[in-house]
């Protein structure tokens, strides 16, 4: 069995949970806090870095959001997510990576330091001018999402793809630490709760980091 | 033809033009500087980065490095450099992030922003902390490559990949900029030997940053 190696609010590990989940692929959670720096961790992973999704019994070790991504992609027949023509395809990793990188670098990052890690681990305050820039980027995010949503079907073309994943899970990390603010964003608002209703992010929405609680509405699918 | 917008030291479009070259496909170069922010570039990319691949006559951009060298790797037959098992295609994957993600935001991006940027565009000097934590964690990932090498033919294994080009890339760019030193790693300078004496690492060996040279021995395949 797939064991996926992650930490609740790890926008990477969300995106393969949730590509794994469509796909009918069968994981279970093994806790792995990367900011501890654990022997063990690094022993799974040279780069420190969740997630990590392992199969004991098959010897593999997989590591990278994408690559990990990628792996299904090519093993399991069902629910394709990276599809269409070559120009499709390429539009739908352009799109993973700009959630991946620039939504990660710019919100999600940001966010995590200064309200999960400050918190958990610094016993800190959070820094409210970062915490300002982050959610004023998350608009310009948002202002994105929204035009694509005016365009497209699907934040990558006529169909659901993997950059819908990779955008929903770094929002609902964003979202889980509060710095998603809808006002103005109907488009992604909607194409957002489209993207909870499903399945597969059920057992996302549920889940808790420990001593950090969500704020309201965060796992109500209409909210 | 393919039109490659990039400047001479963005790693990204290095990996993509080796990879272009290698799989014999034909391009151009566009000059294009990120930090300048013009609304032409905004046009093309959205994200404003570097590299983007673009053939007018077909009508298709690609923007993200791996993207671009994805969209290739399915178009193209020649010289495949994503190859072998699932498994091992992760493998090259993981490696490629690897280099993409952190020997960039370790080591490249810091080099770049010290020695290029504040010289070409800040006129300030270069902070020496900055510069020695970076070719301190140059080091590091010199010493993983060792590992590699002294493990495997190759940086993903037996073979030829992706992940040789994408490592090679963002050493030549921190090589460039004064940032490697080899002393203590020779598999990892026997490797980039071999991988700087390929035909399709030349043009990036001769090519110039106006304002910057390169330091001696820069371009000798032999150093
Ligand atoms: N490109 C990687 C990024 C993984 C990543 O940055 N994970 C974070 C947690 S959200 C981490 O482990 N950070 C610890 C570190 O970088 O040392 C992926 O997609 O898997
Ligand atoms: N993941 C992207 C990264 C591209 C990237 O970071 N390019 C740099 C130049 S080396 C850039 O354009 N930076 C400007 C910016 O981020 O605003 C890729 O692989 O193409």
């Amino acid at each position: 069995m797939w064991q996926v190696h992650c930490f609740p609010l790890c926008p990477f590990s969300r995106k393969v949970r949730l590509a794994m989940a469509e796909k009918g692929v069968a994981f279970e959670l093994r806790r792995a806090n990367p900011w501890e720096g654990s022997d063990a961790f690094f022993a799974l992973n040279p780069a420190g870095r969740t997630p990590v999704v392992r199969d004991e019994g098959k010897g593999i070790t997989l590591i990278d959001s994408q690559a990990i991504c990628e792996y299904f992609e090519e093993t399991e027949d069902k629910a394709p997510l990276i599809l269409g023509t070559a120009a499709g395809r390429a539009e739908i990793r352009r799109l993973v990576a700009l959630f991946d990188e620039q939504f990660f670098g710019e919100v999600t990052l940001p966010l995590l330091n200064e309200r999960m890690k400050k918190r958990l681990v610094l016993r800190s305050s959070p820094d409210s001018k970062t915490l300002r820039e982050a959610m004023r980027l998350a608009h310009e995010h948002l202002d994105y999402i929204d035009w694509l949503i005016d365009n497209r079907r699907w934040i990558a073309g006529a169909q659901l793809s993997l950059a819908d994943f990779a955008a929903a899970a770094q929002i609902s990390v964003a979202d889980y630490l509060g710095g998603i603010d809808w006002s103005g964003h109907g488009e992604a608002r909607g194409w957002y709760r489209v993207m909870k209703s499903r399945p597969s992010f059920r057992p996302l929405l549920t889940e808790k980091m420990e001593g950090l609680p969500p704020p309201p509405g965060y796992n109500d699918p209409n909210s």
